[in-house]
């Protein structure tokens, strides 16, 4: 059974790193040790050794090993070994171009789909898409596909912020953008606020974290109250 | 003798399309009785036909005449022949997908080079830079090269925004996505404010519209004050 925690963002104003999530990883990697941590989005150029390091002091407090998998000759097994898997945030364009040269879709996707408990945080929930044709990222390099893992039959915006009526800005809204996107391709996509999350157990599908999130879908945006369950 | 106008935006708040623009552009198609535009950008998706209308409004007030590159049988023709050329904003990725589909890089290059009065306005400016990979668009399709025309040795960031240092939104910033593409490729980026545009001529650069830029190299970012010229 599918079992994730799909979250916009690895932090909230006000708190430290993945502090708001700490009650929800609990649950999700529940009797787990140790987990195979996926740095590739590198935020803000960090290495994996430091990224992996910073996972570990916010686990700390549940008792919780984090292994980069950077740290393993080989990543397949890695993935197919793992008890619990997270994949953090930054540069989405980095994460699915690393992803597209180890060869490690197929195997990730295996994963999720037995069962591995999975955290996404923005760059790591929006692999979970269909395709990252909906980051806010900057294109920092080309992968070869905007493909990923489908296990959602939708894609993300993550930090999904509605537009502000009252800003003098003329670069576009996240709206116009998700719709420029929709006028190519019918894809629906989720808007998901800082401090939301996706709770995926098998076919359901519950908002969490007590704010609406924007379903855009056919050239319309519509508000989702927080515990919906977006199975369809 | 190169001669462009490369401006963050088609618009700012508080008038109309290209409005802000006019002394320069009357300047910059000084003798020019019609141009080419090349829509491709399609910002919210609306189409040629329309775009191209709305440019034509928009100049209506220098007694110039538009003309699509859509309108054309032969696209590399009309842009060997154009006597001014206007590439409008909207997705960067489409825009770039679109030049390399129709294989229009090379004839673009060339007619810039040979003088061709140029007008870009976001896409339309960062498709000068050596790549595109520091636009703030939406991924909304793949292009097979991130590489654009190179007219100018550096990246744009168009409609820059400094960092709100009261934000309390956990997106990563203009200069954090900068920095993290800098980390990479060595690549000097731009980033001009919306209102603000470079003016070509020749080896000369310079920066106009009466705001200062801000120049990101060497992991350092500097503020670049109006009136500079950016000749190296």
């Amino acid at each position: 059974m599918k079992n994730l925690v799909l979250a916009s963002s690895g932090s909230v104003h006000g708190s430290e790193y993945l502090e708001y999530l700490i009650p929800t990883i609990d649950k999700l990697y529940k009797d787990i040790e140790e987990i195979l941590f996926i740095p590739y989005a590198q935020p803000s150029g960090i290495s994996y050794d430091d990224y992996t390091d910073a996972v570990q002091e916010a686990l700390n407090t549940l008792g919780i090993e984090v292994k980069g998998i950077h740290e393993y000759k080989n990543a397949k097994e890695a993935i197919k070994n793992a008890k619990g898997i997270f994949v953090g945030g930054g540069n989405t364009f980095l994460l699915v171009s690393k992803l597209y040269e180890f060869g490690l879709w197929e195997v990730l996707k295996e994963a999720i789909e037995q069962g591995t408990p999975y955290l996404g945080t923005s760059a790591g929930t929006n692999i979970t898409g269909l395709t990252m044709n909906t980051t806010n990222d900057m294109p920092i390099v080309l992968p070869p596909s905007f493909r990923t893992l489908g296990i959602v039959p939708f894609n993300f915006n993550a930090h999904f912020i509605p537009a502000d009526v009252n800003s003098t800005h003329k670069g576009e809204t996240r709206e116009t953008r998700i719709k420029e996107f929709q006028s190519l391709i019918s894809i629906p996509v989720i808007g998901i606020k800082e401090g939301s999350w996706l709770r995926v157990k098998g076919e359901d599908v519950f908002l969490r974290g007590g704010e609406p999130a924007f379903w855009f879908e056919n050239k319309e945006a519509k508000l989702i109250e927080a515990n919906t369950n977006l199975k369809t």
